[in-house]
């Protein structure tokens, strides 16, 4: 597994608008054979910052996650809404094994 | 829904024994009633960097998942093997919704 977080930055002013489109980003990519989750939350102190946890099966998911629809169209939706570049980190499961994600 | 994520840096020496101490608090954690997920995750490039997923299905879990005798047991095996203080932050879920995680 390959499992991806991405810290998200929003400018204040647009933090309902993010939320309705990552939340849809969201849904969409759950059906993705490729991804095992995609969770999206907000930190509790400071609600302009958003984490999202990408868990794919395989190397080739992520690069298949860019290609679909849903995401360009999230991709473009967000861009302006940024308030500071997108990091993100990856990491290997530990527990739960494969099987529990 | 109270979501905290936990940043572990650990000695160089101390991954392996990190990781049986972790896997098994993880494992009994996520019996916890009040547990949703209990993730343990490892940065894919700097292998003494870890990540803990917690989330909690209320306010009250947290703490009683810190009264639990595995959470103690692993908090103390793990004190000396921290090559700095843990941090941590807590978040509120976006997506999925509760009924989810």
């Amino acid at each position: 597994m390959v499992i991806v977080t991405v810290y998200v930055h929003v400018k204040a002013d647009c933090v309902e608008k993010f939320i309705r489109a990552t939340r849809e980003n969201a849904e969409n990519s759950r059906k993705e054979p490729g991804i095992a989750r995609f969770d999206v939350i907000q930190e509790a102190e400071n609600p302009t910052r958003f984490m999202l946890i990408e868990a794919y099966r395989n190397a080739e998911a992520p690069a298949a996650h860019k290609e679909t629809s849903h995401y360009m169209k999230w991709r473009d939706a967000v861009e302006s809404m940024m308030a500071e570049p997108r990091t993100n980190r990856k990491y290997v499961e530990i527990s739960p094994d494969e099987s529990g994600w």
